[in-house]
């Protein structure tokens, strides 16, 4: 089996619905194309009890890497290391390293003029105060460092909520590691749409073609708004080997495809 | 404290970024407004022992609700049901009510010139088999209705991946039930727009006003793309009492303005 992933997200603003989540999309995307399979995203709220038994509980299930993101900043509210800090009791302490990222920050905004002045206040020091042991991960574009904390062979990286900052920090510093431990793994995807023909009449055609490719997983995923049924059917397939695995996506729509125009469904290919 | 609710959103569409996890927010904000608190919101694939997993792991943390979407359908990977089976260890078996829900639709179907004729193949007598003791939920626009289970105190309830289907049946039958555990309670927020201070500046002004503002939550949400600092403050409080609600906000609306004012920092209302 891949190597697996959880991602754990914080933030009030997620579970009041007042913000969409597409941190957990955009990484769930990214880590599935580079091989790794997500196994499961939690959302909690600002609570470091919350953050603390969440991580915890993903801990227990042996992932290789757990990503958070949000609750990483300087105010009040952002707890997520104080809940990684209980979590895995490693006290809080200033890291050096990451003073020198914030500092630098700062220092830059002076010279770009979208400061006068800076100084290390309590809350800029903050975001230099990690759990024991963690290494910073530069922030390009924006002041709170990342953090990585390798805790009994689970790689924990915690990311902030502002997506661009999020993503920055991933493709600099967290992609390399998760290529070195994926391997040559890829994932491959392919869609089809089948028009005329409802999911209760696809059912029986898509449990026959995945028992013949037992390596490609097929989804179906209705559009029941309309009157006339609708649907994609979604492959997908993980391998080391390209060419093989458009061999058995390809073996695999083929085989779809005859069957539901046997029985009167439309079916061509979707871009996804 | 309010009734809480957790989400347990089932899908490997979601796992592998493929789909945005829409229906979560929309949860998210109908529950809130309705004066319950969502605390936690977890996402699995299609797969029983995880669905099972994660719904017994929701049940020990005694949420008042816990609302499921995706995996209720006609085809193999439909497996949520299964999994609430296995969690609470009452057997599926067929629902008469739910047959009757499933046929009343396909028949309307055949009357609508939808479909020719249609028979109960085993993958639409699937939709009417639930676990025992569950009470089928009319879907007002698709074919798997909804479920309800109670179980222990907590009310399981089952609710499709589509998302038209899914916002109809919480509507219909979902809503009214929240409504009488909440009671009067009702969600109230506001927003202001800052511009031209940090959120390294602002942290220490919102720890003073929450202070003296204890019913009040005031989250920061920066927007650190831009040259100038531009963040959103957000600012929320649950109560019986709308008057009373609206002069806890409005109050603290005028001592954060008055603060970042006094610091150079330019204030506005800002829409949701």
């Amino acid at each position: 089996m891949n190597p697996y992933v959880e991602i754990l997200c914080v933030g009030n603003e997620l579970l009041i619905g007042k913000t969409l989540n597409t941190n957990a999309q955009w990484l769930s995307k990214k880590i599935t194309s580079l091989g790794l399979t997500v196994r499961r995203i939690t959302v909690v709220g600002d609570n470091v009890e919350e953050i603390s038994s969440a991580l915890k509980e993903a801990i227990q299930r042996r992932p290789r890497f757990i990503i958070t993101t949000g609750g990483l900043g300087p105010t009040f509210d952002d707890k997520t290391l104080a809940g990684v800090s209980q979590a895995l009791k490693r006290e809080l302490e200033l890291n050096q390293e990451a003073m020198d990222m914030v500092k630098n920050t700062y220092q830059r905004y002076v010279a770009e003029g979208r400061m006068e002045r800076f100084e290390m206040t309590p809350p800029r020091v903050k975001m230099a105060t990690l759990p024991k042991g963690a290494k910073p991960l530069p922030n390009p574009v924006g002041t709170a460092p990342g953090v990585l904390i390798e805790y009994e062979g689970v790689g924990i990286v915690v990311l902030p909520g502002v997506p661009q900052e999020m993503m920055a920090i991933f493709d600099e510093s967290v992609e390399p590691l998760m290529r070195k431990v994926s391997g040559d793994l890829t994932f491959f995807e392919a869609s089809l749409e089948v028009v005329g023909m409802p999911e209760s009449e696809i059912a029986p055609i898509i449990d026959d073609v995945m028992r013949d490719n037992p390596y490609v997983y097929v989804k179906s995923h209705p559009q029941t708004s309309e009157k006339v049924p609708r649907l994609e059917l979604h492959l997908s397939t993980t391998s080391n080997d390209p060419a093989l695995a458009r061999q058995r996506i390809g073996r695999t729509i083929i085989q779809l495809s005859e069957l539901i125009r046997k029985r009167g469904g439309e079916v061509k290919p979707k871009e996804i």
